[in-house]
């Protein structure tokens, strides 16, 4: 593995779940493994858990990690190549990638989608820029199209807190006062592809994902009934794909409730929109696993980091 | 200790302010207290001394340190419990608090008041919300109403520079273009009602602090004659009690003067407006102690995150 | 050398360019130098390359870092003496920079022009404060009319890639669709004096620099006859100096290009907008350094804080 932009970079993701839990349970120090390394981490967009946990992680390797909010901190960036750059947009891509590789030994970078153009977003400009560029190991803190970070995390988190042999996953729109991007339910997908499951998505007419991933899933546009006898309900608000980015209507009666989702396990990556998303009564319930998932989001990223610096495959 | 939100938490001040002056003269390394151990700070409002004298107590203790400027970074937190939330707010303090948690091994909040509702400001929603949900010890970088490491701070400096055995101390009303909080008075008055010392404050009428909190002190709305004799002239700005965050009025004389203040040590928490809340020939007098105090914040800083870590009391 | 805020202060520019080569070969770890000492970064204005670069260098000498964006994470400092501070700007540099000192064991500091009054640009009211009034070491992130980072740097990487005895340096203005300060061209101007070459200056008629700075320079406004031969041509815009910080017209066709520069090094500080400062064709061939000369950037500070930390001259 030589980058990290997506979950199917992961070659044996059975293999990565159990060392990525291994780290998480081993009670000696792991300071040694990429000692006085360093991190870059630009953010093109807000974040808290993936900001702070990726530094954890970085930290418990015994690295120093620098951070850098890329517009405020900095100035815009030009993506285009043979642009005349005489507008708002201080440097190329390709200059700053390149300077960056030779700071830090590896760098994470989150881009969120514009979800004005799906062609462009698609294109992933931002995240395949810097592995293009890079002369160090890249990995995504989310992208347009694809949360790795949160995939690994979420298989993990499944795999520790749901023993059942092949357990029913449903992953569940649910509804927002935003338009939010497709990232986490993408990555979501293609690692419960890749899971012993029984995998169901559900979402309102209209709400469908890109048609080529969910080509082989399961989908039932009935939540009620989808939802009957699942181990696992994972929630995500996610905007149109088409028309790109659009919302078709508030949809509120999606909202997770503890009557639908009875006693199976509730996950949602966070952020997460209370009495909007889901009722307080299941995220403050036991069956609530969002707590849980985020702390395995240090351990996702810990080994992420791990082997892109240290791995061979 | 547990948490650390008021210098009433401290339990015996005199031997914590002899604990960090002795961290402060020590000429040893103290990394080995906290190695490898991390600090989150989450800034709700803008810091320059907090900041920077929390993250070189926590270096000095061997510690790493992820800082998270909450609103600019990441996203607008609720506080309300029940609350629909599909409004500008994006996610709740009680997941906030316990993912945050699970990052660090201690977490730093500063949370200024709105100085609009009072009932509202003491309820003390941010730091309060902090302790209740959060799995590793607390401590306030200010809140709405106290400022903890502050108060430690300043019992530090009067002990160290101000030999007398029982000093003349008065906290006095200075004049200050903005409505300030009441939150480094608040915790100033009560350290001084635990040390051995003469304690008067002095304030323009309207501007009396909580009178719950100043009920056993002398007040003088003289400030002449308040501060004759004083070994220590404390002065800070704040805003009217009742009407609460209200201004009276200018007041400009109140300024510190070399004529007013004579020979007492000049103390302020700093950020300080010379020539409006003191003339500078005091403020660049030897006289002056705000130097020292903000040295002081250091030492404050690394005993309660030392004792959080390490301390059993 | 006490502070670093020009690349004069500077006393043997060879053997300083040396070290900071030697300290880029080396194999070996170099966080026994500075180990556990504290480097303190505060920006006034936005950063990338000088940011991460001094982060890298504090990181290989075994410091840790703490970085304030000044006006955003704290609030605005006055600079002049003696005013009445009932405006916008709520400390004094004078309390900053001493409360700061006292966090850390060196500062450094970004400060740009404001290209109104050449006057006040040229007193250099922020870094003459930092060294005036610090009790630590301060060096320049580069300030209103210098940046002598960017110089070493800029020396560093003409000796380890132009070979030449006395080779033959053209520093060139190019067009930008911003008014831009001098500083980088000051202090290459500076360096280029100090060193074994042939330096000629070419810019169009309105747009010298600092005649004090330039009267022993050959000066050149035909670019193209002023580039012939040239071994170097580094390459950089800048507003007029009189009028100062004026836009005296367009001038596109001063725009760097692969017909104009032939086989020389095609030098710039970064960033650098493609198109309009140079053609894509000159930046993405192999004579261009600017990516080395971004790499050059980290051993320059290291070298930099090394010396102010441990150097004795």
């Amino acid at each position: 593995m030589n980058n990290y932009k997506s979950i199917d970079d992961i070659a044996d993701l059975d293999l990565a779940v159990n060392e990525a839990l291994t780290f998480k349970q081993t009670q000696t120090s792991l300071t040694h493994l990429a000692k006085d390394m360093v991190l870059c981490m630009l953010f093109f967009n807000s974040s808290l858990r993936t900001r702070l946990s990726t530094q954890a992680a970085a930290f418990k390797l015994g690295m120093q990690v620098m951070v850098l909010n890329v517009d405020s901190d900095s100035w815009k960036l030009e993506f285009e190549d043979g642009t005349v750059m005489n507008m708002d947009k201080a440097e190329h891509i390709k200059e700053a990638v390149q300077v960056v590789s030779q700071y830090a030994d590896i760098i994470g970078v989150r881009a969120f989608p514009e979800l004005i153009s799906r062609q462009s977003d698609e294109a992933e400009p931002v995240i395949k820029a810097f592995v293009k560029y890079a002369t160090v190991p890249v990995f995504s803190l989310e992208s347009a199209t694809e949360h790795p970070l949160q995939a690994l995390t979420d298989v993990m988190t499944i795999k520790e807190f749901v023993p059942k042999k092949k357990p029913k996953v449903v992953l569940s729109w649910a509804p927002h006062p935003r338009k939010l991007p497709h990232a986490v339910a993408n990555s979501f997908v293609k690692a419960m592809k890749r899971v012993d499951c029984e995998f169901v998505i559900t979402h309102p007419e209209g709400y469908h994902l890109n048609p080529e991933l969910t080509k082989d899933v399961m989908i039932n546009t009935d939540q009620k009934q989808a939802m009957q006898g699942a181990d696992v309900v994972y929630t995500k608000n996610w905007s149109c794909y088409e028309p790109y980015g659009g919302i078709v209507m508030p949809k509120e009666d999606w909202m997770i409730t503890s009557e639908k989702i009875g006693t199976a396990k509730f996950m949602h990556c966070l952020p997460v929109r209370r009495n909007v998303v889901v009722a307080d009564e299941v995220l403050d319930s036991s069956n609530s696993l969002v707590i849980e998932q985020a702390n395995n989001r240090t351990y996702a990223a810990l080994w992420v980091i791990n082997k892109l610096l240290n791995g061979k495959d």
